[in-house]
């Protein structure tokens, strides 16, 4: 049997179990000209909640009573495709299925003698491309200069982080754990790591970690975090706006303090990007990222859960940090 | 007798003429390698508000008890140094008094035959250098796109509009009055105004006016302006952090819509900046917009308050925009 994950509401506020809703079908077959995929590993991420908004500007909101959409890492166990042989392993935005058929045409091989097959949901897909062109493009991190990452012990902000001492900086990570805050300092090679759930006073912590001010942001949460950055922020510094994981489930239009006095008064500029930016530049990224990796210069880390059924809920622990690293369901 | 304007008190909020106190005394005279200054036109400008703050972090917070100094043509009515003739007309960052002596050094020599002195306080000074740098170096406006202009009628504003013109956008105005608004686009080209004081929904307004959204804004307001048009804000878009003087009064920090969210849906860019950071560019900034005024593709207003001792009110009418365009001070 086949079983898909549909968006049976589109999530108020928290997602919840009841905004997802199982179906099971018959084990398809391929067609000619098709291969029959069986899913192996799901990436869930933060951004998924906003396409699951109904905004129309907003790129390609997921349908209601339709399959969600995700990274997959998927095994070819049928092929009537030329380009593809029993076994092979593919990746792609693909369907929340057990099972499912496809031309392949958006799909590219994995090669597990580089790396183990999850890395390509992480360090060498989306998530190690979004911290490598987010920090590198539109951060410019300089020798000597200080780069705070929130969201730190996420799949993006663990990498932003140890590519930050490549670069040379000067690098203090915010996190909602001790357990987080110890590993950013021991295995990520932070500098300095803050939590922010047992911290007072953030504005003030940040101060202390950063005595010459903040000159490049990696942003991941939004909220007081970026608040409390902001306060600090150095002159010509940069902001990478990557994520807002602590508003996306807000119900109102969330806000806080204006930002423009602070960035006229530091000549402060804020990005917003979204990974599909880079899309041409894909191959140079992950190119750097393998080589790095290769280099020992890049560990990273996964939180693995088991079982095609918590799906859903592996995606609504995102927003209590429930991972450390990247979060895939093992299918 | 020579008079002197000090910062006497640090606004609470609107600034009113008792925070600011007149002095007189002796009029001074040169002494070897010195020039005096006798002081024909002063600049008032929203910016001043700024360094009126005791903000540790602010570049140049005014002293009290210490004349305000701001942009000023003087003429030199006496010299003992070579480098200055009587008669001279000069420009350069002056204090608020009749008269007052220098070693010249940081002053530069007007020439009124290219154009009417008041010239130098505006389209051919920082306001022209602000629209000019802000405008073409961030903004990167590109044939066909779509500009708005907050504070439009200002100094600042006007010379953007007609700048966008020349690039080839379509450009959106707002300001304060039906006659800011008939002005904007009779006199300086601008596609379209918009009333906001007489405008129900901004936000409505300016999705009417830029049905494609806003590629690029030029903010010299902040606040609700800024929220509608962000409302608009197209993929890609640049947005220019000139100025918040809608907020630069607030006592307590003001507070609005979160912008990250906006920022990350759309790849948008928010750049604050002052016009310090192009001091090296400012001899090109002034050659062009030189020669473009020579060639008529731009025009200028000014509104210009006489008397010394307006030089308080005049300052503290900006805020209820009662100026259009550059406002200046004959003294």
């Amino acid at each position: 049997m086949n079983s898909t994950i549909l968006l049976n509401n589109r999530p108020e506020g928290r997602p919840q179990e009841s905004d997802f809703k199982f179906v099971e079908s018959e084990k398809p077959s391929a067609k000619d000209g098709e291969i029959l995929l069986e899913t192996k590993y799901v990436s869930v991420d933060p951004y998924l909640r906003g396409r699951m908004r109904d905004q129309k500007s907003y790129i390609e909101p997921f349908e209601l009573n339709e399959p969600i959409t995700s990274h997959i890492i998927a095994e070819v166990i049928e092929t009537k495709n030329d380009n593809f042989k029993e076994g092979d392993l593919v990746t792609g935005m693909l369907a929340w299925k057990k099972y499912q058929t496809t031309s392949g045409e958006q799909l590219n091989k994995i090669d597990t003698d580089l790396a183990p097959a999850t890395a390509y949901l992480g360090i060498l897909g989306m998530t190690g491309l979004t911290a490598y062109f987010g920090l590198t493009k539109i951060g410019e991190p300089k020798d000597g200069e200080t780069l705070v990452v929130s969201g730190a012990a996420g799949a993006v902000g663990t990498v932003v982080g140890q590519i930050g001492k490549i670069k040379g900086c000067k690098v203090i990570g915010t996190a909602g754990t001790d357990d987080k805050v110890e590993l950013l300092k021991d295995k990520f090679g932070y500098d300095e790591a803050i939590n922010y759930k047992t911290t007072d006073n953030m504005k003030e912590a940040i101060a202390s970690a950063a005595p010459n001010g903040v000159d490049v942001y990696f942003d991941n949460v939004g909220g007081d975090i970026t608040d409390a950055v902001l306060a600090n922020i150095a002159r010509n510094a940069r902001v990478i706006n990557c994520g807002a994981i602590s508003v996306y489930n807000d119900t109102e239009t969330p806000t806080g303090p204006r930002v423009e006095p602070i960035l006229i008064k530091n000549s402060v500029s804020m990005q917003g990007f979204t990974i599909g930016n880079y899309q041409s530049q894909f191959k140079e990224g992950m190119q750097q990222l393998g080589k790095w990796l290769k280099e020992d210069k890049l560990t990273y880390s996964e939180t693995i859960v088991e079982g095609f059924d918590n799906i859903p809920q592996a995606f609504i622990d995102l927003f209590d940090g429930k991972n450390q690293g990247k979060m895939i369901v093992k299918v």
